[in-house]
């Protein structure tokens, strides 16, 4: 299946998708996902999300603001999803920058079968390593993906999607989405991206939409995700007018995947496979 | 009084409102309050909601994001906004989709007066029935209001507010805003706001707005925030630009309420009594 | 140090702002803290806080939906956080609008050094006082900074500096930025910003961001802090088209944060040091 045949499905299938996810950008979650056809749910509640998982088609796990609570949810929802054979999703946000943000991803790997692991450099880094060296929520700019060091991190990440099982999306100024044997290096976004909040959280939940859509074909559906949310941002940037800043650019990107069609994904993704 | 001179008296009261809402539209609903001319305040530690409902003149309930602490809160601001005679509105959010959420709407309703219930078709169907069939937090399709049913609809919700003592609020394509004798059809509104995540929470933070406002009017005054949330769609979609879609069209609601006034009101309601 | 260069040395030195604050606004502090060259990170789960902060530069903590456990985090990330000599500031919102909130304040301000102490002067009075008068999360009109008593209100706000150790920084239609000694007020802003909820927050994360930028020059930081958000909300106003409303109005604040220089700011400035 080719890469804009995802956006079809994801929008013929219109799944309903699960979120446990960070306070701080949860509404743009939910409208992004809304925005490309998908239904999002949000529950952290551990009586509640068991059966709110169930009628879901995918969950989406966020650490970004984790509470005692809602670290019961995420595993009590994880393990029902993966009984369910539910598409399932890991962002680690902020991995390395706390011991709890650390253990509690690594504990997720290891008790709960993920489809995806999406994260920054340093996120990856941390959660192969076992150790964080993450500044704050964004990657540090020592590990990034570049063209000089691209052999050496598309082996490092079919290496780790090889050894978890999972496939790897690591998203910066060059994109990388894995499994053991096939990497998409994707080359659509725009750095003022980083600028607005929640844009890699977007991304999860976007992709969760992708995947779930199509359990079949989870590397493409998930590059697909990766070259949409890309393209929104170039497309809108382009969007921009005088006096926008971040703002308004969080709410043309969300518009952008709402306008956005096969045609156009077809016409703007960048990504070649290795 | 007429529909439109609520959003008068709105204005001129400019009433606090108390709101123990979910985390994934609550900025929504604090923007589209102050766009109607309230005030709003979240609280949903059971410690302080007390306190808090009580310099209030309404509590909207919703139940979008359960946590054990935020259900404690609720009865006990319920029964605080009881006793002090504030106006009440429930949103089932939810109700039928888990077992937490279908009780807790339920024991809510035994426990605590409601003068409003405001929810989608699906919801309420739960309520009525006891026991749940929501497909996420939107409505099936199956269980729309549409023209055919309509008559049927209506007695439907009457009884319902007969059984219940509380204005039932049914909003999709053709709304309805019942009591016992007497019920608003209304069709302002646009599909498109169904894209948009919490548009049925910004109605019930504006509805409380609009009871606490004027509580010996409460059916006209629920069916007044109904028509000019609708006419706010139905505004906001006809300003929306090339290139926008579901996220500024969120912005865009909120504006159109902000710039409504009883003229465009009275001008822009669509709606027969039965 | 003059009041615009403070916003370059922040663009500068971009710390990472730890912020414990309220779900109602926090997406709002998160853009406005990256608008303006810094980094957010947001936690308020006692076990992470701690590791959070020691990686931050500054700290926010605004009391604006309390919960058991938040309250807890509070604590030992201000006591971290003065251990590291990382500037912290207290937001109290509502303060004077329950027991919790008035309390919670008051307990804080005796065990962690806040370096400033920003709020509407209804919760700055409750402060003072140790008692509660204020009128939900906004400001008693009664209460308000004028001509008339300005002379008098800085002398208040200087002494309640010299009690506390902290600058206090108290906004409204006049500004007042004070230290035991010498008083900023600033007559930037525009009344439009009260109709939008979280300016206050807004403000708060940006004032973090400020001081934590230059620890030596908190006072003129937490003075260009105001100047900066009062100005966006100038420019933001000017940029308003036709049908725009408060939410849209939210978002041009932001974006003009984000394309503000020292120029700008030197130009639209208007403070006297008294």
């Amino acid at each position: 299946m080719m890469i804009e045949d995802c956006l079809n499905v994801l929008k013929e299938k219109a799944p309903l998708i699960h979120n446990i996810t960070n306070y701080v950008t949860v509404n743009d979650v939910a409208n992004i996902l809304l925005a490309c056809g998908a239904s999002p749910i949000m529950s952290d509640e551990p009586e509640d999300v068991e059966d709110i998982t169930t009628i879901c088609g995918g969950l989406n796990i966020n650490i970004g603001t984790l509470h005692q609570s809602s670290i019961k949810a995420m595993f009590l929802a994880g393990h029902k999803a993966n009984q369910l054979h539910h598409a399932v999703l890991l962002d680690p946000v902020g991995a390395g920058a706390s011991r709890l943000r650390t253990e509690t991803a690594l504990k997720l790997m290891k008790e709960i079968h993920f489809d995806v692991i999406r994260g920054n450099i340093s996120e990856i880094k941390t959660l192969v390593s076992g150790t964080g060296t993450t500044k704050g929520v964004d990657a540090d700019a020592a590990d990034a993906v570049t063209e000089e060091n691209l052999d050496q991190m598309i082996q490092y990440v079919k290496a780790f999607a090889a050894q978890t099982g999972s496939i790897i999306a690591v998203t910066g100024a060059i994109d990388l989405v894995a499994d053991a044997k096939k990497c998409y290096v994707i080359r659509n976004g725009r750095k003022e991206m980083g600028r607005i909040t929640g844009t890699g959280c977007q991304l999860s939940g976007l992709m969760t939409a992708f995947i779930a859509a199509q359990q079949d074909n989870m590397l493409e559906a998930a590059a697909a995700a990766v070259c949409t949310m890309g393209l929104a941002g170039e497309i809108g940037y382009a969007n921009m007018q005088k006096g926008d800043g971040n703002s308004t650019y969080r709410n043309r990107i969300i518009d952008a995947v709402y306008n956005m069609d096969s045609a156009a994904l077809k016409a703007g993704a960048k990504y070649e496979i290795r």
